[in-house]
């Protein structure tokens, strides 16, 4: 994902007090706090480790789907299917962010006994950002994988039309001082929200990013606005069939497996026309079950050590980087700073709080303490 | 993977007869019968695949292992660790190949109880086609997913010099009137055998192909065989890191957690110095856990349906196509007229089989029969 700088003239906004204000927001729709103390927690995490894209910004289109009554704030998932390393929930059309956290729980446990596990989900809605539930395997010294499908944004290889989502894949492990190894990817070149930012800037698009309605190379951000993104590789000659495979696969392993929409079915991004019905896996592999989590994350480690060392290109802007570190400096400033969120952001939680009578105060908060601690 | 058309002077010999000499030829080297039936069978699929970089075109590089005692041809492959639904198998640095069917085959039996089940293989060797471990599972009516770490010939995002492999994804499913999803790709944005062909044909390289051995774009075959591939995504700006992190994924889930070889430490291809030590993994997801495998394939096959009938971009040399359809019609082409081999890949096999007792004789063949059959 990429990690967009703090905006210069922006508001820090302390990560507890903010994760707390969202969880109070999110339980004034009629959520049960339990399941809000997740969202609220996923929400801010993608905050924290600055991706503003996937964070509390989306607030008012997550609203908006409860006020539309399309999106259930106070339905509880169900395991509705499955084997002891194969289970699948039912999200029952609530909060995707919840029912995420209970089946990668479902898959870590299950993992730890069996050595891995996989859960499915359908009747989900958007999750936020992969990385967190990959991470929270990490945290248990295990590997996780997080996919889940989305909308039809990305144009297959020869096809003129979004007919299959970005459809995320996060991976992650424990990998001793660097955290962790969290690669978090949208299997499209670039996400959506990176052309946004091109038509704010004026800038041109590079060959690769996105087709036209006419399905041509598109090179303003308005023509791949009106269009479709490539699949990761681009054109065909650079593998974009490669990317789209993977989307595909994506798809595969969460809608179609866990009997949800996929592919051109799902409906627009946060449409209030009905229920998403969106899938998502989490696949949990216990290293423990082969020696140790030590050991495992040593080698891990070592492996790392030795790709940042490596020699550089000539016109590198730093050295070579680990996927998830980028993220996680910027969870470290952020922890120290606040979470820094510009004019547009704060106006939407002020205009939100107090539409819902909780009022959004970060002005009165006290210095900040990183969540968790 | 690339299938490469047939060569318009090649040497038509029915599969089923290439299969038989190879399995011969395996034997002569020491190789117990079983264990040259799955190393025959593997390479000759990759040959009837249309993908003769790795079928019987590589047998003299495999018999420079075994002769330069490198590679064990008669080791037995054992489960050394795991838990119910994860296995590690040691290849005892036999035939890659065969600890590869062993394992997956292991994964499948595991997954029809439980549901999913992982194996992972260290001390293996090369062991050809991704796709035919996964498309293993497919015949079954499951979800295959293969992975073996490789060589390294891929440059990291910045990185000047190649320290991680091309390290191949494959996952297959059943897909009705399609035979099978099965997509099979290098985690580089091209093949290293694909800048070959382009010094043959003598082709410039499009940017995104290839660095040289400075670390700068390589625009000619040359330079990007004295450098390096770029990962899936080319340069940074299209999202080469996406690809590098599922490299590293890759090694993640083969080499570092089954203890065997990774990233820069892995000698290089078909190197006799040593033994390779490659990592392989196989995920296999059974979808009757959670409603029955007819009515996933069906859900796979109604999308697959959707996808080649859009609308294509106006240059498209043809319909919108599935991953594994190219391949399986070089197979069904292959079945009825045998696989076309090229004079070198011809004069290697007949060298070899004189050299090793066993005539390579396809001339004096009987009429084709699909193997299998």
């Amino acid at each position: 994902m990429p990690v967009y700088a703090d905006p210069v003239d922006g508001l820090a906004v302390p990560a507890v007090l903010l994760q707390a204000w969202t969880a109070r927001l999110v339980e004034s729709l009629g959520t049960p706090p339990d399941i809000a103390a997740d969202v609220a927690e996923i929400l801010v995490a993608s905050d924290r480790r600055g991706i503003a894209s996937h964070g509390t910004a989306r607030l008012p289109n997550y609203v908006a789907l409860v006020e539309a009554g399309v999106l259930d704030p106070a339905a509880r998932p169900v395991r509705d299917a499955g084997r002891p390393a194969l289970q699948r929930f039912d999200g029952r059309n609530g909060w995707g962010h919840h029912v995420g956290r209970v089946a990668v729980d479902a898959a870590i446990d299950a993992a730890a006994v069996l050595g891995a596990a996989t859960s499915v989900v359908h009747n989900s809605n958007h999750y936020g950002i992969a990385g967190w539930y990959a991470l929270r395997a990490a945290q248990r010294g295990m590997i996780g994988i997080s996919l889940s499908n989305t909308s039809p944004l990305v144009a297959p290889t020869r096809a003129r039309q979004p007919l299959i989502g970005t459809n995320p894949i996060a991976i992650a492990a424990p990998a001793g001082r660097f955290g962790a190894f969290c690669l978090d990817m949208a299997t499209s070149t670039i996400p959506r929200g990176r052309i946004e930012v091109a038509a704010r800037r004026g800038e041109l698009l590079p060959v690769g990013w996105a087709i036209d309605a006419e399905g041509r190379p598109a090179t303003t951000p308005e023509a791949a606005l009106a269009g479709a993104l490539h699949p990761l590789g681009g054109e065909e000659a650079t593998g974009g069939h490669k990317g789209y495979g993977l989307a595909l696969a994506v798809d595969l392993l969460t809608g179609v497996l866990g009997g949800a929409a996929f592919g051109p079915n799902i409906l627009g991004l946060f449409s209030t026309e009905g229920p998403s019905n969106l899938g998502q896996a989490f696949v949990v592999i216990d290293p423990a079950a082969i020696d140790t989590r030590e050991a495992f994350e040593r080698r891990l480690e070592g492996y790392l050590e030795q790709l940042v060392a490596a020699p550089t290109v000539p016109d590198a802007p730093g050295r070579i980087l680990i996927h998830g570190e980028p993220e996680a400096e910027a969870e470290r400033r952020a922890d120290e700073r606040g979470i820094v969120i510009d004019a547009v952001h704060a106006a939407k939680l002020t205009e939100l709080g107090a539409r819902l009578g909780v009022p959004f105060e970060p002005g009165a908060s006290s210095p900040t303490t990183p969540p968790g601690s």
